[in-house]
């Protein structure tokens, strides 16, 4: 069995992409970044979506982004908009899939693995830039001039396979391979429990997606939304 | 002035670089990465160095890449070579300079700054592919598009004034801007005074440098060595 690097969230999209590389057939390796996010329920997430998806491991590196600030996600200042914003909102955290993707970069060079899966997606999404297609093959140039595997012929591949799926696919895909989004969070303001607010970005996209599928929302939703 | 985020590492490369950038009139943002090396005096030469350069603001970056392994600065299990290698040698670190860009690259957009500056230097080093011009080319192209700076206008530049500088021109160049190399550490297993092997690759390359060059050596040697 090839192994694989999957960065996982603990939200919808990187618990779908776990999904898929198991049905590839990927050993997978999760890895999650615990960068003092204001979700942390999201990390909580990502342990049961790994248990649960039978990865061989899940890592959690810490990595203290709000240092360098600059986002609503880090910086407890900025509020969490929860109408949509014109342009890239500021939930966007500078460089977070370039960093997340380099350190899935070094563990898939230890662990001899030639596939790192990332859960970006480019149509009903919040318009960060590292989350189109042309940023994730310049990752892959990148990586593979980068290091010594690669050098030496073990080159890395890194697949977004939801890149032009929209949520509702990416729900139905998941739902047919069997997967409960109700144990993944998406919510960027979500409680120590894990409820969702209903009204970021996030959980507009994610209930819009279900509505769409035509599936029934399992998301766990703060009292007052109802 | 312009703003720069300078990574640096404490050793004699790194120190170089901020003594150029400040000569070209950048206000610099030094960021080293506390990874759990086995070298932890390069940090604290770091700190000597970005106070004596006039850095505005060094912040160090905690992150432990012991936790993939696979290389002798992360794992103690693995012994510095003290002889050269063939290949790319053991004291190669899986993605490091990948990692630390990534972060420089996220300090910059929150900073405000479209440069950075990086000590690689393909011509007397170890061989390591993150350190060659193609790389640091591929990873300026992939940080253009991963960012809200870049899409917006801003776009970032990646100086790696040493690439293709001989260990004896970066001693001659730092020289010429007054820089006291003394006060740097390279040696892969300085001890905990930062007092260098003289053995080690880095040791080597340094050693070699100051003779080419015509200039005394200044590192400080552990008493064995001499």
């Amino acid at each position: 069995m090839k192994k694989a690097v999957v960065l996982l969230s603990g939200g919808l999209d990187s618990a779908t992409v776990l999904a898929i590389a198991k049905s590839q057939g990927y050993q997978s390796y999760c890895l999650s970044l615990d960068y003092h996010q204001r979700h942390v329920a999201e990390l909580q997430a990502a342990s049961r979506v790994a248990k649960v998806l039978a990865a061989v491991a899940h890592k959690t590196v810490l990595l203290d982004l709000s240092m360098f600030g600059g986002s609503a996600l880090t910086d407890n200042n900025i509020d969490v908009p929860e109408s949509p914003s014109v342009g890239i909102p500021v939930t966007y955290v500078p460089a977070r899939n370039t960093i997340m993707l380099s350190l899935a970069l070094a563990w898939a060079e230890t662990l001899g693995a030639q596939d790192i899966f990332i859960g970006v997606n480019a149509l009903d999404y919040s318009g960060y830039p590292d989350c189109r297609g042309e940023y994730v093959e310049a990752f892959q140039r990148m990586a593979n001039l980068a290091t010594k595997s690669a050098v030496e012929g073990k080159t890395i591949t890194v697949h977004a396979p939801l890149i032009d799926m929209s949520k509702a696919q990416i729900i139905q895909c998941g739902n047919a391979l069997g997967f409960d989004y109700g144990m993944t969070v998406s919510c960027y303001q979500a409680d120590a429990q894990g409820l969702a607010c209903g009204l970021c970005d996030s959980c507009r996209f994610r209930k819009e997606g279900f509505a769409v599928a035509g599936l029934p929302d399992p998301t766990h939703y703060q009292p007052l939304v109802g």
